[in-house]
């Protein structure tokens, strides 16, 4: 099951509303959850189930393609030369891990993780199944990577039905992820943690996000789901970013920022809920102190 | 011992100013803690103590009904069929666990803790002693369910001492609660989160809390102590509400909302801090732009 | 390795700018890390290293001070009367603990850590190598302490050098820690936590920080790196403070304060962000409610 400009031959996508014909008309999966509205909008061949509400029918069919939450049928972990687990470690069937890396004790690795050469992970860390880890990383103590993402189909009665996170979380290479983090996994497909990013510690990164390379977050910021950010963007401490936004390279973001818009021009300093360029928010500063002595 | 309100016959209660007087003498309690100028007002053949600073006395006389950390003499965990607990994870005694639930490896269930059928809880999650969790939950790696909520008397020496929090949290059925999240415990009674509520990563949930049913919780917001939501309340990311608030069902808070004051009337729709109404916030917004340009 | 006023005969330093020239003369290190322009103003008789970028090489120079991720070598534990430390609890060697403190399941104590008397440490609490906690301490269930501070050195090229964190936590008697909390190791000296602090969940404390005695911290706030706050400090649900900040004591920050400059007057009560005294906030917020309503 994928999305339909992400989904392949054999895989089950959908789509709700008309504004998604193009993608719908493109899209190379081989099955769909639609309404009856987009039937002729299909791609030849297509199987197709008409649904009344899409965004719920998604739902309980994402359930269907949750993997078992631990995979007993997997492979023993490999291990490469110079790596240390610590015995105390939990570690599910199937993982795979490089060599030189350390695995401390009270770490929760799940089903067929996979972790590259010179990584450490600290005590009590908690990789869910299927996540994958570079070189070079380090990861803090507490810190959960995989966890499902936030998301829900809402039914007319305000109940909400839990759309299953069937994807997993990659981070590059020299990726350093602070104390209590929380990087959720991908509803299809990947969160990705980009080559060189730094995080402190409490932050929060949604699902299908994608963090751009050597990224700096300072302490208890967050990230929407699917939103992404170019690479050497600076979030300053207690920042947050919506959901689906598209951020420009080379972003810096003042403590405290609140971005509900994507931003296309690189290089830009940002400040302030709602956001505006950092030489506007001084501006404002001003203006409300005057504004005070009034 | 418990609240003027909630105690019952054999239970001892406390009233530290005049403006308690009518709960005083409506309480089923055996026996206070109260200032001088509050004998008159108490229920007839009660026992009670007459103390300096009731505040202090009430956080003293907490830890004499503190239960022990670890109830060695309880009964071994009782399981319902179906039900998998990972040889790894932490469990005391006097744990009883439904049918077709899944404790996974590094997960700590105190004494007496009681979950019921087809509940996940994720590595590493640490649920304290005589908490409740229902039926359908998911509770996601490294969330802390039962720590002590945060409550103090204060000296006139500026010392905090501590009021110990012997009550538990009670969640109802069909709640999600995401990774690193914290809900604490009840200084007498239950925290509690009702049916079908969902909470994304780095919730904070004060004792004494109740969250409606079907509430929702984006990222790294929290709920000061005592506070009511009614249900429906939608709650967007690092929004927060000081506690003894009661919020009325149906209402909506956008993005880092700062909550100060009870809400009376439903499905309202509020922003900002000090918060308003969204259409004033959206109001304000463009005066502040305006202010900018002058 | 030390920095210019901690450090003492036998150790390396480091200085960067000329506006550390008379830190560097007074400095009792034995030899310096130093710019070219930097070479007059050495002690006498010091060795020392020209660089063309201090902080980098600072940084790399870090990586060979750091300790072993785990002493293998260390003693046994040494536990005293009355201390129970749960056989499900991951304590490497070197660990000393006082009489009659707890230490429960899934609880790492990492090399050399030291733990007083009288001291709880709930489930999954993370300890670190070399920190030191007092007597009649509590640390809650999910708290990391003594995970790296967030400090790295900045290439030409937007890379980001680990500058490895080789100090400890030091956390004083009576302290309280609430679930899901992080204090961050120092880069070198201690990050300290004074007598009858109290932390409610999700606090982020900086490497290097000092928060003085009896102060008080509300759910979600953070400190930068190296601020000092005072005794008797209270800082209200998600404030934050920037890095390198003196706070007098005795201050109070009402809710989601923003600390960005040091307060000399103590017993002050501030608001907002950028932040003001209370009483000038209280004025803004009225001039804003009219500016809504013109």
């Amino acid at each position: 099951m994928n999305d339909l400009s992400h989904a392949s031959a054999g895989q089950l996508s959908f789509a709700e509303h008309k504004k998604y014909t193009t993608d719908l008309q493109n899209s190379k999966a081989s099955a769909f959850l639609i309404p009856e509205n987009l039937i002729e909008a299909l791609p030849k061949n297509s199987s197709y189930i008409v649904c009344e509400n899409v965004s719920i029918s998604m739902a309980y069919a994402t359930k269907l393609f949750a993997p078992r939450k631990i995979d007993f049928k997997a492979p023993d972990p490999l291990r490469g030369e110079g790596t240390y687990i610590d015995e105390r470690a939990n570690i599910e069937d199937g993982v795979i891990i490089g060599k030189n890396s350390t695995i401390m004790a009270g770490v929760y690795l799940g089903s067929h993780v996979f972790i590259g050469d010179n990584t450490t992970i600290y005590p009590n860390a908690v990789i869910y199944r299927d996540c994958v880890i570079g070189n070079d990383c380090i990861i803090h103590g507490g810190t959960v990577v995989g966890a499902d993402g936030f998301g829900f189909s809402h039914t007319a009665m305000g109940e909400h039905i839990k759309i299953y996170q069937n994807g997993n979380v990659v981070i590059e290479d020299d990726v350093e992820i602070g104390a209590n983090c929380a990087i959720d996994r991908a509803v299809f497909g990947s969160t990705v943690i980009k080559k060189g990013v730094k995080l402190d510690n409490f932050i929060h990164i949604g699902h299908n996000c994608e963090i751009g390379e050597y990224s700096l977050f300072v302490a208890q910021s967050g990230v929407g789901g699917s939103t992404k950010l170019g690479r050497n963007c600076v979030v300053s401490g207690q920042s947050a970013f919506t959901d689906h936004l598209d951020i420009a390279p080379f972003s810096t973001f003042t403590a405290r920022s609140g971005i509900t818009k994507s931003i296309k021009e690189p290089k830009g300093v940002w400040s302030g809920y709602p956001l505006m360029p950092h030489k506007e928010w001084m501006k404002l500063q001003s203006k409300i102190a005057k504004l005070i002595k009034e």
